[in-house]
């Protein structure tokens, strides 16, 4: 069976029903009582939410040892009575587990505008912890999601010598999906034995290449965090880069794992799709038209209708004028046909196209024959799921 | 009855069909024998249509006198031979016409990277051309349709002692609506005697304040273009401001008053969004807020549905964080009704907001609380009609 992230050794979670959701569970902690350090990515939304300016203020100045976690209710743009809350749930917390309220960080996502329901949650903390030590992450895993449809976990590991480097973790997210520096929630545990400031550099880049290449709709929530815990169990030299270098890649691993699961579960999504640009002439450049690609409604909308209307391709590509690009240097294929060839369209069959886009995951290869940058980007297709969904959330 | 822009003197039109489109009108000419200036906004997207290359070359270098436009096939990325086409269509044209290549436009709006059918528009050109000077306007601006529900036409005048200035107009848009520098096509025609410098400058600020902050579907296109042609009959005196001035308030109304009717009859709307952003710290700033609520598909969808789930407005709001936004600071209303002010919500009932939202056109007002910058924005909803016609389109 498939490892959830409490299998690894002081990791902690529980999650319970409090009724901020309609039905199910909404209301989930993890806890690690001896973490080493604990990394934060977090949202840059102008109208961060309690939560949010609650736990990167304590992820920086203090060590975290626990997060709790409500689903349903974003406490967001919710003013002054807002903030209390947060302080409040922080600290019921906190003496819930015998810790400061400072180690205690708090995720919320949900609706945004109306007030926590803090006496409904109040009243739920002391079934949620009856015993801090409970190894229950497969509860945890679905307590956090709202419009999404499955639960998203990843467990990577990788033997050196005779020890066992890992990072595990969840997420949730399925609309309001283009995160910016962070995105919705994930978190991640890891049994490395590494100090905040490495890891913070560490989670940093492994978000630049996951996270933030992933877009459903474009929309960037206020809520946005992802947070990763270090156990410290498994020690290794951080000044050695070989090592160092084993794990950034088992942490961009995994949150690659998790990105593509989010762009899976898009709402109303029937089909993924995965751009990949080469050939830019700056990874800036790579990482926006990527963006731009898998953004754009009408490549959405051709993909998810398997019409061979590859013109939009180009479209999307071409459009911010900001970007280098020589359109006599460009070639483009999707699923490993050509459509244009340094500039110049192939005159491939619609026909041949069309029986490409049955497929349920589409891949785009995109050269600028400009440089060496590169940039994959995630998301999906735009239906009428995703209309429905979002007409009527409230 | 209202007016068409062919009722200017000096100003000829006419169109048939040729088999472009399935159906319909969709070739059309636009003919000023004895115009003293032709502006023109070309789109800046990477991949410009060969029609888009042509005529921006000549209006920057002579006095273009006409405009040859076929609708339903956009002729860019089609390589070197979309641009052979297109000289070979202007040669064409000026013959016709009996003047020289260099002196007419093309333009040329529908599906990218499929070639040109020169030769079943080169069958349609003695009909086309039978007699050059019909002043069969309304035909034209049905004929540059494609996507589009409705003919998009706008007459401006303003009486100044006993003369008249006018400027006087079509467009054509649905999707694909994201104009950077300039929008689809749009024509457009002026009585005052201006020089090319002069008239340049103002399209330039006219546009910015229109088809600029006009988004459908944030979609640019390879095609987009707006000509202005003068004929000169007014006479005014250019070096006066205030004169110059009213010119000026004139053709951005006419420009805005066009981008209002591509909203309206965006792919699929069936309500038409227009956000306000105030006190902003600046123009910059202003235009991004305006156009990222417009742009943002939850606040599309939650309007669609008369959904009110006010806190995407605030999502949409501050999603960038390059602009300056203090959340304590902002003010948001819907259609009168205050959401928020200084940050805080203000516990607006969902059912009053509800009963707002039944309108078909809503108005967002957005004050930053910050200094003076203002823009305005205009766009619409998104719905299940924009996934018909989009996942079919070819």
């Amino acid at each position: 069976m498939a490892h959830v992230f409490t299998d690894l050794p002081g990791v902690f979670a529980h999650a319970v029903a409090a009724s901020i959701k309609v039905q199910g569970l909404d209301l989930a902690f993890i806890y690690i009582p001896d973490a080493v350090a604990c990394a934060g990515v977090f949202t840059r939304h102008a109208f961060k939410a309690a939560s949010v300016i609650h736990t990167q203020k304590y992820c920086k100045k203090h060590q975290l040892k626990a997060v709790i976690i409500n689903a349903g209710n974003a406490n967001a743009v919710t003013g002054k009575q807002g903030e209390k809350d947060t302080k409040t749930l922080a600290k019921a917390v906190a003496t819930y587990l015998g810790i400061k309220s400072y180690e205690v960080g708090v995720a919320a996502t949900g609706i945004i505008g109306v007030p926590l329901p803090l006496s409904r949650i109040e009243t739920a903390l002391p079934i949620l912890f009856e015993d801090p030590k409970k190894k229950n992450g497969a509860a945890v895993a679905e307590a956090i999601l709202t419009t999404d449809l499955c639960c998203k976990q990843v467990w990577k590991e990788r033997q050196i010598g005779k020890k066992n480097m890992v990072v595990a973790g969840i997420t949730k997210g399925s609309g309001m999906i283009a995160p910016n520096m962070a995105t919705t929630l994930g978190f991640l545990v890891t049994n490395v034995a590494i100090d905040y400031e490495t890891l913070q550099v560490c989670l940093h880049r492994a978000i630049e290449d996951s996270y933030n290449m992933l877009s459903v709709d474009t929309d960037t929530s206020t809520s946005d965090m992802v947070l990763c815990f270090a156990t410290g169990q498994y020690r290794f030299t951080k000044t050695d880069p070989a090592q160092l270098a084993q794990f950034q890649a088992l942490l961009t691993d995994a949150c690659i794992d998790l990105a593509r699961q989010i762009a899976k579960d898009g709402e109303g999504a029937t089909k993924t799709i995965e751009v990949h640009v080469e050939g830019a002439a700056s990874l800036k450049d790579a990482r926006m038209m990527a963006k731009q690609v898998i953004d754009s409604p009408l490549v959405k909308t051709a993909i998810h209708g398997g019409d061979p209307n590859w013109g939009r391709l180009v479209m999307a590509l071409g459009k911010n004028p900001e970007i280098k690009l020589n359109p006599n240097k460009v070639s483009i294929s999707i699923e490993g046909i050509d459509l244009v060839k340094q500039g110049q369209p192939r005159g491939v069959s619609r026909a041949c196209l069309k029986k490409a886009l049955e497929k349920i995951a589409i891949a785009i290869t995109i050269n600028c024959g400009l440089g060496d940058a590169r940039a994959t980007a995630w998301g999906c297709d735009l239906t009428k799921g995703y209309i429905d969904i979002n007409t009527d959330y409230n």
